[in-house]
């Protein structure tokens, strides 16, 4: 096992990779920026390392800093928590050709699942639903007409480099094919580096659906179940809940060994997510997410597995202990992601210093965070300063605990997702189970 | 269900079962005496009632002021916690008496396990294993000289109405005989105005072991698996861990059978704890405890199950809604009772104000507490204000998270048995788990 990892990351995940390496008895180096000179996630390091000033260019995303910090602190592995450089190829391949083992999958599978038709490709091939469209680019409004007239309207053409819904475009009618190409190849070029962009029907009110996988170096890959993450507002994840209330019990079995299939097939290793949509009944693979995802953590609670170690492990060259049937899942878990932002601004993040912060304790509550009372939360990352996870036997009890954990929570200095929360657990339309990842834009918009 | 609950204690205990109202939509009634006007028992529930001085004699002890409490509030149920009044049968009947459920076991079933005779023949005649021992009162020196020549010495002499280590005298030697019977029945006297007592044979090196059970009033009882609670100073437990490394799955599987079919066989209705002494690869019963425990969070963590849920539902006429094969056990969960508590003077509880209280947080944490930061400690009551819970896959996981979660609680304005808890997790002879319920004094009396 390693024995010093560098953490190339901020806030609650870089915490939460040191806690796992404590336990684990692993040194820790944290890096950090300006802005983040005293953040918890140095203050629990064993050592720590300037990369750069505070915008993100020059310090987590800077490849070479953050390569210097592995070298002078003489550390073993670096973990890039999620974000940043996580799903970043080069530097995934400048790790692995460098001294420093990469504690993700390798540099070749996250190419792979980069962009989004090669991964429809390796899906279709291994017998995974995907959605009806192509699985080669498209350059003629005459492809996309007799794609709308085969599938049926609306059609996404969508930036094969995109992602979080830019480089998407919906075509509702054969009139808008022309211009809503053109913009699909533009945003591609743009944002992606990549004018290629493919066609794939459009659902218009999914469940957004999700299998947590591990690889080993050994050619075992393992699911632990599936995640329910359709509230989302402009496309973010919100809230989380595991198992999906809407799934019966074939259909979980089918999606969760579709989701592990692909991903054997593909030689996936290390921790991964295999996104789904879910509508009438089918389910159709999107994405893969090839790093830890924030919301791993309902994931542990149902399982008791703790997924950031095995992330170690895996890395390490261990093998998965425990066959698929020794996984059990039990209760429901709801991760809420509690992000500082301001709710008459159109949630738009909004720093400030938390004068006031008491997570809220006792049965079935787990925080995970990156900051403690009187920190500041920087203007330059991620309005994410912690997550609440609650678990209970059943949904209805989560949704209780969740209440009264969240009435518990009291945080004061910046606005906060708690309100949007509470209102939530509330809304007849989430407690009925009757929501997509449309419905906070359709039917909370005022919240 | 209820629709109002008092709850008859103080500190975390009356935090957990109001939390556990909270999430069933129930209003809490806190009472408190002087010294715990503004306590966070008080702060968090619905209404609060004040019930006397600060001596616990004139409040928490007060059964009429607790009754006119519930009087006053209009309650439909009384929750006792544990402690106080928790095991006081006369109370029990008061409040059965009265217009209010008494959230507990009957007192008729309390009186039968309140005297330490009658428990024993109540689990002989179910076949539940009893250390060798009397089960009437014992006058005379010849029958404990008798005894001790069929059973071996050491002879325990106990008061019938004992417990916590008063009225019980260890007869080494027959020359001791005389002189000790004398000093137990004085003691059982004076402490229990009992003079009755009992001989046992005297374990030297025991662990303690005991079962969770719940019945409900329909008949039903089932058990929650076992607690290793053998990590013990002054006859008080200070750390418990389940499942108990010590046993095998046979007799596991034993040892909780027995627990259930002893309570059963009494028509036991409510939270219980069966108690043994484990030694040589036998147990033995030695009582019951009928209330909730401390302890029970780690039972919680392993089942998923809400026991002061349940508490509330059978005292409510619900049934148990599952049987003892859907009762899955899992993890190893280990709980570090947190008491103000002074290293140097022989850990006489010290009161004071936590002028810093930074509970731990992250996977595999939880928190139960009666305090939060700025609070004061009162002299008048127990040490206890805190309980930290780990649960990790096996014990080893779970003593990891335990030292890092212990590393990360900060509190300051008192002492603590925190270093205590650091001490013991490097401790090879507890590490090695050959820790007895002496061990700590035997072998840890420095720390």
């Amino acid at each position: 096992m390693f024995e010093k990892v560098l953490v190339a990351n901020r806030d609650e995940i870089a915490v939460r990779v040191m806690q796992a390496c404590k336990e684990m008895g692993i040194d820790t180096v944290a890096v950090y920026s300006d802005a983040d000179e005293d953040a918890k996630h140095v203050r629990i390091a064993d050592e720590s390392h300037h990369i750069g000033s505070s915008k993100a260019s020059a310090s987590y995303l800077n490849q070479e800093a953050l390569l210097n910090a592995a070298q002078a602190t003489d550390a073993d592995a670096v973990h890039p928590g999620y974000g940043f450089l996580a799903e970043n190829e080069s530097f995934a391949a400048a790790v692995e050709n460098s001294d420093f083992e990469w504690i993700g999958p390798p540099s070749d599978v996250m190419a792979n699942f980069g962009e989004k038709t090669e991964a429809r490709k390796i899906m279709a091939a291994a017998d995974v639903p995907i959605v009806p469209g192509t699985t080669e680019p498209v350059t003629e409004s005459a492809a996309v007409k007799a794609f709308g007239e085969e599938h049926g309207y609306p059609v996404a053409i969508k930036a094969d480099g995109g992602g979080g819904g830019r480089g998407l475009k919906v075509v509702h009618d054969p009139d808008q094919i022309e211009s809503k190409l053109q913009e699909a190849v533009r945003e591609g070029k743009a944002y992606f580096d990549n004018p290629n962009v493919y066609l794939e029907r459009f659902l218009e009110n999914p469940r957004h659906i999700e299998v947590q996988v591990i690889g080993d170096k050994h050619g075992n890959v393992r699911h632990f179940g599936e995640r329910d993450c359709s509230i989302q507002r402009r496309q973010q994840k919100l809230l989380e809940e595991s198992p999906s209330p809407v799934l019966d019990d074939d259909t979980r079995a089918e999606l969760c060994e579709a989701a592990c299939r692909g991903a054997a097939s593909a030689d996936y290793v290390n921790a991964g997510t295999v996104e789904f949509l879910y509508e009438d009944g089918e389910f159709y693979f999107i994405e893969v997410n090839a790093r830890i995802q924030v919301e791993h953590t309902i994931t542990e609670e149902r399982t008791g597995i703790d997924l950031v170690k095995w992330q170690l492990r895996v890395a390490a060259g261990e093998e998965l202990s425990f066959s698929q049937d020794e996984i059990e899942t039990r209760d429901t878990a709801i991760e809420f992601r509690i992000n500082a932002e301001d709710p008459d601004n159109d949630f738009t993040p909004l720093p400030g210093t938390l004068s006031t912060y008491k997570p809220p304790r006792g049965i079935g509550v787990r925080v995970d965070d990156g900051v403690d009372e009187g920190d500041a939360i920087a203007p330059f990352y991620d309005s994410l300063f912690a997550k609440l996870i609650v678990t209970g036997e059943d949904r209805a009890e989560a949704i209780a605990r969740g209440k009264r954990a969240l009435d518990e929570m009291t945080v004061e200095g910046v606005p906060t997702t708690i309100p949007f929360h509470r209102t939530l657990l509330e809304d007849e339309g989430f407690l009925a189970n009757e929501h997509t990842t449309k419905y906070v834009e359709r039917e909370l918009a005022d919240e």
